[in-house]
């Protein structure tokens, strides 16, 4: 699992999802994050070969993110996680 | 995924799977891992509910490893990141 190394790059792909989202937009969405380590993680899922990084050569100019097969082909593993943690917090508030 | 916080936990459930282990068992079939890492994991794991650590009181004193039904429901969800590893290292490969 060293591709995906910490607490972020999987929260940033379930946020990205099937989406092409602004650097603004995903940096919205995960309110905790900085934006010094987004834009470290972002790049990092690049060279990974996770996402698609476009860059429009606008005034401003325009930054947008989407997944590649690849990374969007961990979103079904991602959500099985997500049950998971649901399952297992539900059993210890019960207990 | 905070639970899993790092490389480490994944690859020590995939390791005791539904086995019961000693610690030097464990120790042994992740052998870049150092003991004094693995038994702050160990701990770790067992306070959030992962796994059983059982402690006989023989001499020498033994103790054993294995994953409570939370842990073990890990277990598909890194088989199928282990699938998802292998399509995509095989496909960089191919290119």
């Amino acid at each position: 699992m060293c591709i995906l190394g910490n607490k972020w790059k999987p929260i940033i792909i379930v946020t990205i999802n099937d989406r092409t989202l602004r650097f603004g937009e995903v940096a919205k969405s995960i309110n905790l994050i900085s934006r010094k380590v987004l834009t470290d993680q972002l790049k990092e899922m690049k060279n990974d070969g996770l996402l698609i990084r476009e860059e429009f050569k606008e005034l401003p100019p325009r930054v947008e993110y989407s997944l590649t097969k690849r990374g969007l082909a961990l979103l079904p593993i991602f959500h099985l996680f997500e049950k998971w943690e649901e399952e297992y917090l539900i059993e210890e508030i019960v207990q």
